[in-house]
């Protein structure tokens, strides 16, 4: 091999730096505690020699996606968007469920370090520990749509769910209604809080008042959400428009409607969130805040393998926007 | 060791062929990309020098689940099952989908040919090439509710396709109708015919005529459902009750019985076929056929680790029975 093709080294970068390797090494991995003119003469000098860190072991043709427990609704449009950019990639996915009792998850992470995957994407909701045993092998992984408050230097990809929850709000509002209800998720599910909050700063914005009558707080089902909305619509002066934390909670808010005698959405109005293929498929037709959940799955897959290759990414975690998808179930209100 | 009792060793027979090793190594290993002539005189080699292949690999804890697109409404029926196995026997699933152009199947065999699996559980169409490839690297596979005649020696899960259409027929006939329309499915499903002539010896076996203007052929989407069932209701004598050769054709009854003022079910009553959990959530409920996906999968992956640990197995083709799930769409005619 001629000295032109030989792959450049941390000692050669080192050496033409005149620094130590540690140094070249702190500024590879992104350390602190190199003074800033020095860290601009290493990355020039990488920049010109092309140095790529090399990978830990080889790594498989494989990728890891799990879950905690695989839902009807939307299990499948994050699979597709993972096996969309596995397939670019000539990948192969190990799929996992860790299931009702998580009982998986122990022999998993075992057989994940030996797997020695490209990377992990995960909607399940890893530990700390099992955090640190992947990175300890330098296993890259992306989290799906975090549910919980994670350290900051964890990568993952969600969903704009603050703004999704002021354009449900504004939308109504938009109509012209003026007393709407929230059915909120539970309280230790983050996305919630955030459309929760997004749902009470447009009403702020609109200089309407935000009454806690207005707001009852639900499971993320349609069960829940048909308790919970009968409960709004029972009250003396009921809202004429309800925002529900998801597209389960809008199907049970469609049968309370019928309950009462109520009709979507002539007299009452009501916004989903998620757009789930069963959106489109109800009557009426549920206007609904769609969650790109495909483009989340290929968004956390691209990221997972950037990082397993040492590219450097602008972000290591984003939010990729929601939208409104208006069909049948909004209509100004009737008096 | 002199020259005779020397091992035969790939690189020989490639010498002798006048080809490189790693086109003996795929002839051997029953891989693709090969001529077929080419093919032929390294087997003759092969036989006349009696290479033997080293015993083969230890099977990786690994099994292979395979699509050709996946579906939202039916797909994670079917991955949550092959997971509960998996589980069990604590085996990493690898979920192919091979894509709107197929793709992936290229890589994938040769994949699979190198990961070992303990199976292969597959929902795509594999070609007799595929099988025979996977035969003969000793990988066992099940076919998941075949869609096309495959040969006897083929292991398979299905589910009781005619028993189902005929089940659906009997429940209306018992209601009390006579004029039984039926929205047949593309006539190369297999699933579908079966569903059909369920219905058609249902009919029969009441004593009922089989009018063919009672059988409109469509696809398997909502958007074909409801354009047949409008040629249906727009028939002078319309029927009382349409089956579906699937939910989502039924939820295009919906739309058109609601297009041509019809009432479900007081005016008109509809059956569908699978039980999506779709079926439950749409106003009125749907009363169908359910079809155990979830249990057809346990059963195939089952079948296939059975296989793979050369079990005797009582039969390597099964249909799981399809039930009745009576909700909200049937009812006795109005006159």
């Amino acid at each position: 091999m001629d000295e032109a093709s030989r792959p450049v080294t941390i000692s050669f970068i080192a050496e033409s730096a005149g620094v130590s390797v540690p140094t070249v090494s702190k500024v590879i991995n992104g350390r602190s505690g190199v003074a800033a003119d020095t860290r601009a003469r290493v990355e020039a000098l990488i920049r010109r020699y092309g140095y790529r860190k090399p990978a830990p072991a080889q790594r498989s043709n494989l990728l890891e996606l799990v879950f905690d427990e695989l839902h009807d609704m939307w299990g499948v449009e994050i699979i597709r968007g993972v096996e969309r950019v596995a397939r670019e990639h000539q990948l192969g996915v190990v799929l996992t469920e860790f299931g009702p009792q998580r009982n998986a998850i122990r022999y998993w992470i075992d057989d994940t370090l030996t797997r020695r995957p490209a990377c992990v994407v995960t909607v399940a909701q890893l530990g700390a520990e099992q955090r640190d045993q992947l990175r300890a092998r330098g296993i890259p992984f992306v989290v799906f749509d975090p549910t919980v408050e994670l350290p900051d230097d964890v990568p993952f990809v969600g969903a704009t769910n603050w703004t999704g929850g002021r354009t449900a709000a504004r939308h109504l509002i938009g109509l012209g209604h003026r007393r709407i209800g929230m059915i909120a998720g539970p309280e230790h599910v983050l996305c919630c809080r955030a459309r929760q909050d997004g749902y009470r700063s447009a009403l702020e914005a609109a200089g309407l008042p935000v009454e806690s009558d207005l707001v009852v707080r639900a499971d993320l089902t349609r069960e829940a959400g048909h308790t919970a909305a009968l409960d709004l619509l029972r009250r003396p002066r009921r809202p004429t428009a309800i925002v529900a934390s998801n597209d389960l909670q809008a199907l049970g808010v469609y049968q309370a409607a019928r309950a009462v005698g109520l009709t979507v959405p002539r007299e009452l109005s009501v916004v989903g969130f998620d757009d789930l293929p069963v959106a489109a498929l109800v009557d009426p037709p549920l206007t609904t805040i769609r969650q790109p959940l495909t483009e989340m799955a290929e968004t956390a897959t691209e990221l997972a393998l950037a990082l397993g290759r040492g590219d450097r990414t602008p972000q290591i975690g984003l939010e990729l926007a929601t939208t409104l998808t208006v069909r049948g179930s909004t209509a100004p209100p009737a008096d």
